[in-house]
C-alpha cells in the first residue's frame, strides 16, 4: 500500500455524522496530503452530508454500517448487540489490512473494548493505554509544541510496574513520532520527586525506567509539573490520569466562565477585553487541546486514535492527519522495538 | 478555660519567625477576638520581632524552644534528634490542656508525625487526613464561601473504605463549623459518577456513605467537579489528593505567568490590563487559597492546623482565627459524634 488509508468510524459522535464527514471532506481537499479515508457508517447519511460539501471523491470511500454504539450505551452490551456496528466494521478493515489505522469519535469505552476484541496486543504489553495531550506553559521539541502527552488517562485504571514501564516506552515512541523529539523526557507522576515516593508499582517502575534507553527518564514528577510541562511524557495509572484530565477540562471551562462573567459586568471590561482579544485568543488556543487531534490508544498491533466526542470538523481533520502520520512514520514498529529492547535488557540483567 | 488559647509553632516556616510572629501580633490587636496565642520557638528571636510590632502583650505568651525541624529534613530523623523542638513543645502544651489547638507553618510531614506521636486518634479513626480548601466557581454555604474542602491531600496515601467514610464524616463536620453549612454536600472522587466506578475501596465507601446521616452524600464526583465546586467536601485518598492539589497550585502559577507574558508584550495589553485590574484582582483573590487559613489535620483528639510554609502574616492570622473557631464551635465533639453515629449505624445494620 503506497498511500495511507484511514478507517474512520463516522457514527456515534456527540453531533452525529455531520462534523465527522466534514472533517474527512476537508482533508480530501488538502493538497499537502494524499491520505485516503474510508468513512464507515450509515451510507445514506454520509452521502447526504457529502453532497453539501466540497470534497475529492477519489480520496473518500464509504462502507455501509448503519448501526452504532451510542455515548450512553454500556460498551459490552452495545458491542454484543451490534456486531456489525460502524466501529467494529472499521476496526475489521484495519485488521484485514484494507486500512492502516482506525479513528473514532464515538463512545470511548466501546472504542477500547472494540479494539481489544479485534486487534492483538503487542508482545510485552499486558494492558493498553489511552494517551492524551494537554496544554503546557513550556513548549516541547523542535516544533515548540505547546502540549505534552499523558498516559494512561482511563483505559487501565490500576497498573503494575510492567504496565507503567510499557506506557513510558509507548508514550516516548508516540512523542518521537508526533512531536519530532529525538529523546523525549519521560516523567512518572507521583506524590514527590524522590525515588521512594509513590505506590509500590511506581517505586518499582522508577527503578526499572532508569535503565531503559531511547528516552530520558527524568524521574518522578508532581502535580504542578503537569500544567508547567516540565517533561514531554507523563506516565500514570488510568484512575489518576482520568481525574487529572477531567480536572484540566474543568479548569479550562472555569477560565472561560470567569471571562464571560467579567465580560458581562461592565462596559470598561468590554473595552478592555476587546483590546486584549489577541492575547486571549492565544491563551484559548493554548488550552484548547481538541485541536491536537485526539488521543491515541497504544498497545495494540494497530494504532487507534480516539477523537473527542465533541470534535468539530477541524478536530476530526487533525485526528485524521495525526493518524496518517503515525502510519507513515511507523509508530507501531518504534513501539515494538522499544518494548523488545526493554525485554532484552531484562534478560541481560 | 474561658478564652481560647492557640499554641503556635513559631519556627520552621519558609521565611522564618518574622511572618509567624507578625500574624500573631496582628491578631492580638484585633478587638473582635479575645484569642490568646502561645508563641513556641526561639524566645530571643520572637522577642526581637515583637519589639518592632504593634501588639497586645497580655494576649501573647512565649515559650522558649529554639530547635526545630527544617523543611528539607526527614520528619522522623528531625523529630528523633530534637525531642525539644518547637513543634513537639507546642503539641505537648495542647496535650496537657495548656492550649486548645495547634498551628504550625513548618514541615508538613513533621507536623503530621509529631501530632501522631503526641495526640490520640479519635475512636473509629484508623488514619488521619490532611484537608485543604481549594477555590471553586460555585460558592458554598450561607457565607457564599468561594472554596470547598478536599481530604485527604497527603497524610494517608492509600485508603480503605473505613478511612474514606471517616474522612467524609470529619470533612462534613469541618465544613459545618467553618462555613456554617448545616448539611454539607459530600462527594467521593472517582473516575465516573456511577456507584460501581472506582477502586474497591471507593465502591464500598460509596455504598456505606449512602446510609450515613449528618450530611448529604452526592455520590461519586469527577475531576471537573473540583474547580466547579459542585459539592462542599470532596473525599479521596492522599495519593490522588496530593497530585490534584499540587496541580491546582501549578494551574494558579501558570495563570499568573501567562498574565505576566501578556503584560510584557505590548503597550495596549498594559493599558487593557490596567482597565481590567479590578477583575483580575478578584480572580486572583478567588484562586489564592492561602488566605483561607491553612489546612486542618483531622482525626486526632486535638485539632491541628497546618498553615502553608510560604504563609505571610495575613495567612498566619487567618490560620489562628480558623483554629480558634474550631475550638469555640467544638469541632472535636462534632467529629466524635459523627463517627459514633456511623459505628452505631453499623451495629444496627
Amino acid at each position: 500500500m503506497s498511500k495511507t488509508t484511514v478507517a474512520l468510524d463516522a457514527m456515534g459522535a456527540d453531533q452525529g455524522v455531520a462534523p465527522v464527514v466534514q472533517g474527512a471532506a476537508e482533508l480530501s481537499m488538502d493538497e499537502r496530503h494524499d491520505t485516503e479515508v474510508v468513512l464507515v457508517g450509515d451510507a445514506h447519511a454520509i452521502d447526504r452530508e457529502l453532497r453539501e460539501l466540497e470534497h475529492r471523491r477519489d480520496r473518500l470511500h464509504i462502507v455501509n454500517a448503519p448501526s452504532f454504539v451510542s455515548m450512553d450505551e454500556k460498551p459490552k452490551v452495545g458491542l454484543d448487540d451490534k456486531p456489525d456496528c460502524s466501529l467494529l466494521t472499521a476496526a475489521e478493515l484495519v485488521r484485514k489490512g484494507e486500512a492502516d489505522v482506525l479513528v473514532s469519535a464515538g463512545n470511548t469505552g466501546a472504542v477500547i473494548l472494540g479494539a481489544s476484541r479485534t486487534f492483538e496486543r503487542l508482545p510485552g504489553v499486558r494492558r493498553v493505554a489511552l494517551a492524551a495531550v494537554h496544554p503546557t506553559v513550556e513548549s516541547h521539541g523542535p516544533k515548540n509544541d505547546p502540549f505534552a502527552l499523558m498516559l494512561d488517562v482511563g483505559a487501565t485504571l490500576y497498573c503494575n510496574a510492567d504496565d507503567l514501564v510499557a506506557f513510558a516506552i509507548m508514550g516516548a515512541a508516540y512523542s518521537r513520532v508526533i512531536s519530532d523529539i529525538d529523546c523525549p523526557r519521560v516523567g512518572l507522576l507521583s506524590n514527590g520527586s524522590e525515588p521512594h515516593k509513590g505506590t509500590p508499582a511506581i517505586v518499582e517502575a522508577h527503578a526499572r525506567l532508569r535503565n531503559i534507553r531511547g528516552f530520558e527518564f527524568v524521574g518522578n514528577v508532581e502535580g504542578l509539573d503537569i500544567p508547567r510541562g516540565t517533561c514531554d511524557v507523563i506516565v500514570c495509572e488510568g484512575f489518576v490520569g482520568n481525574i487529572v484530565l477531567k480536572m484540566l477540562e474543568g479548569v479550562s471551562e472555569v477560565a472561560k466562565e470567569l471571562a464571560k462573567i467579567a465580560y458581562g459586568q461592565r462596559l470598561r471590561y468590554k473595552l478592555a477585553l476587546g483590546m486584549l482579544s489577541g492575547g486571549i485568543k492565544q491563551i484559548k488556543e493554548l488550552t484548547d487541546w481538541k485541536q491536537y487531534g485526539g488521543a491515541p490508544i497504544v498497545g495494540f498491533d494497530h494504532l487507534v486514535i480516539k477523537a473527542h466526542g465533541r470534535s468539530n470538523a477541524r478536530a476530526i481533520r487533525n485526528a485524521l492527519k495525526v493518524a496518517a502520520k503515525t502510519v507513515e512514520r511507523r509508530l507501531a514498529d518504534q513501539v515494538r522495538d522499544g518494548l523488545a529492547q526493554d525485554r532484552s535488557a531484562d534478560g541481560a540483567s
